[in-house]
């Protein structure tokens, strides 16, 4: 068993109106200095057996047609070091 | 300029039923081998100056208080190596 992470983004040039409201509130909410907030999705599969890159290839494709809208948004895969670590 | 980023996902002990949607829907797709999918959020935070360690205790306050439900959420802070790396 390993654990792959797919992080999926909007692009930068796509308006992120969910980051930008987190941002909006964070002086009123006391916390100052931080001049940009994004939000997106993070997957994580439990994949059966080692992860090899027949694997990764296939979990890529996988994001790409399924979990991100590649027409607005990037999406990164990789296997998750501290489930690995933690082995 | 760095780049803080937030993970929020659902405790192991929460239902996911976003991720269980994902993970029925693979072997239809002719995706096999995946046993679980969990879905959660990312926040990409830009801070302003340095990441020290006293703006990295105040962005796990704000983390705690704000960007996650730490009563069916777990979350971990973290400066972005890749966006470091980059530099």
């Amino acid at each position: 068993m390993a654990r792959v992470v797919v992080d999926v983004m909007l692009k930068p040039e796509i308006l992120d109106p969910q980051g930008q409201a987190v941002q909006r509130a964070l002086p009123r909410l006391g916390f100052e200095g931080i001049s940009d907030v994004r939000q997106g999705k993070r997957f994580e599969l439990e994949v059966d057996g080692p992860v090899d890159d027949a694997v990764l290839a296939r979990i890529h494709d996988l994001a790409e047609s399924f979990l991100a809208n590649t027409v607005i948004e990037d999406f990164t895969v990789r296997v998750d070091e501290v489930a690995e670590a933690a082995k």
